[in-house]
């Protein structure tokens, strides 16, 4: 089959691979559509940085050359030997992480905490090709009524949904999102069907603000016009309830906490690219509440995020900037996505097309 | 009457003052002990912080020259024309938080967040004095069994057993207390109390891990024998389940934040002197839950406070150094606390011995 292989930092090759065979718990996927994720870019720029290019991966046995892409659909075409749950012809979403299910943490059942966390498309091979091996159990089924581009989104959906989740948003509340890339459009949405009465998205580039708000976003702001934090003081009077940091820019994430209103909660689920200097003295006084969310987990925010994209209450359509094949991941995918063009949010790979 | 009056930095006089009337909702107490607090030494070392010396403070109308003084008890000896509640003769601790009652913050009963929030001894006259006017609707009665110089304690217990609480310290919990001063000790009691399984303190002084190990704590950790996020790790496996931070360092506070298990909580209860570099990615990857709390409130910690003193399950003598006369708060209070010895903690002044 045709995949796309990660050696090293700048060296990914569209090449052929074997294709997968099926443990007696897992199913071969035919890849419908493969997202690719800033985690992706991140690995192709400045990678390897979760791959294992040394020793294999405790968890999967597999190290570079490794198949990427972690947000992807597929039809079963072949079943494993213990596999009841589904048949040939399923369309599956799987929710890419994997975890020991030994240590602590898993004993615990915060699997994403797990000592040894490993996830398809990153420490074991991915959806950026024709085929997929994935285990049955992290597997959903796609709701007839969901087209498979779509479904392609509930990986990032999922770590939107843990986000908002994260902050406890409750009916009524003001929350403000700052970065208005993939995350933060999808975070915006699922906030509203939380029950915000108001979100704003704080966001430098007029395409991804005007987009914002027509995802349903009560104001969009400039940063560079006046500060982040003074306007939001302006419109919310005390600060927002939440506040999602979806940058991950070591300067903004003070400015998030600082726009958290008394006793709000800041929700951080962007990865910070460095250390930030801040005075915490101001969380104390105030009393609010910093929250790391990471990820997703299979069947809490992987599940809510099929439903929601299932009952079309999240759009997506308008994040899907293009649908590549597998030969242009290079030129028309990563290499597109690296500009950092605003218009550019979502590119969906068709491995088999 | 006498009383303690705080001028201006190092200017605090012992000196004649006038008797205060109460209003219709107030009470007048004579004053049996006055805890010395941590704050009381900032404002005469480094202030004045938050003590008004250019205009009176918003909500008592008071100013400096001001009586300190915010942690006491005292016995009635004049009630105010509606005051029913109590009589002459009943012993009171007052909460000594003051709040507006319009602000938005108090119409959601967040009254610790209140836009003018103000404190006894702070910004309004204190118990450093012969006699007190408190407000009757922030007296609790002390029960009989609990003796006086025991419920002067009440205030930072009351600081401690909202950190624990914002902490959600639940049985089986192991916890890490960072600094070994009043609030760490007596937030290491009400841990124990709150169920957890082990509680750990780290701190430089020998005095102070020692009164720790006779207080109840599991291990007592000097932080410059090899790291305390090191030795707390070596314990622990994990990390703790909740870590109070209590020391107000800034390059401690990132330690207490690593010290914290994944997805657990960390409780920020000493006020940073400064800003401290911290990369708040170890936060997202580990989900951590980082915690502001600031002072207690009336209903819920001021009332527990005076609940388990009162049944004698928190041990304040160890706590309490010396009891000394309003002529000696100079040097062998507020002098002798700046000297910093390790084995100085509470110092209790009895205004009308």
């Amino acid at each position: 089959m045709k995949a796309a292989l990660y050696y090293a930092r700048n060296d990914i090759r569209v090449e052929e691979f074997p294709n997968p065979k099926p443990g007696p718990e897992d199913v071969i996927l035919k890849v419908d559509y493969c997202g690719i994720c800033g985690t992706d870019l991140e690995e192709y720029r400045h990678g390897p940085i979760l791959i294992p290019v040394d020793a294999p991966n405790p968890l999967t046995g597999v190290m570079a050359p490794l198949v990427l892409g972690h947000e992807f659909i597929g039809e079963v075409v072949e079943v494993g030997s213990r596999v009841t749950k589904y048949k040939v012809g399923d369309r599956l979403a799987p929710d890419v992480l994997l975890y020991c299910g030994e240590c602590y943490w898993c004993k615990r059942h915060q699997v994403t905490m797990c000592d040894q966390m490993a996830a398809l498309g990153l420490s074991g091979h991915g959806g950026l090709a024709q085929y997929c091996k994935a285990p049955v159990a992290m597997c959903i089924k796609v709701p007839d009524a969901l087209r498979s581009d779509h479904a392609a989104l509930a990986e990032p959906l999922a770590v939107a949904v843990r986000a908002v989740r994260k902050g406890r948003v409750q009916l009524g509340d003001v929350v403000a999102i700052f970065g208005g890339g993939t995350i933060g459009l999808l975070a915006l949405q699922v906030a509203r069907h939380a029950g915000a009465a108001a979100v704003y998205l704080v966001e430098p580039d007029p395409f991804r603000r005007k987009l914002a708000l027509q995802l349903g976003a009560a104001g969009a702001i400039d940063p560079r016009e006046g500060g982040a934090v003074e306007q939001l003081m302006a419109i919310t009077c005390i600060g927002a309830d939440v506040v999602i940091e979806a940058t991950g820019v070591p300067t903004v994430v003070p400015q998030a906490i600082e726009a958290t209103r008394k006793s709000g909660r800041v929700v951080l689920v962007g990865l910070p690219t460095g250390p930030s200097s801040f005075n915490f003295l101001s969380v104390v006084t105030t009393e609010k509440e910093i929250i790391g969310s990471l990820s997703h987990v299979y069947d809490e925010d992987f599940w809510a995020a099929v439903r929601m994209l299932a009952d079309g209450r999240i759009e997506v359509d308008a994040l899907i900037s293009d649908r590549i094949t597998l030969d242009d991941l290079i030129p028309r995918g990563l290499e597109r996505l690296g500009q950092g063009r605003a218009d550019v949010l979502k590119i969906l790979v068709m491995p088999n097309a």
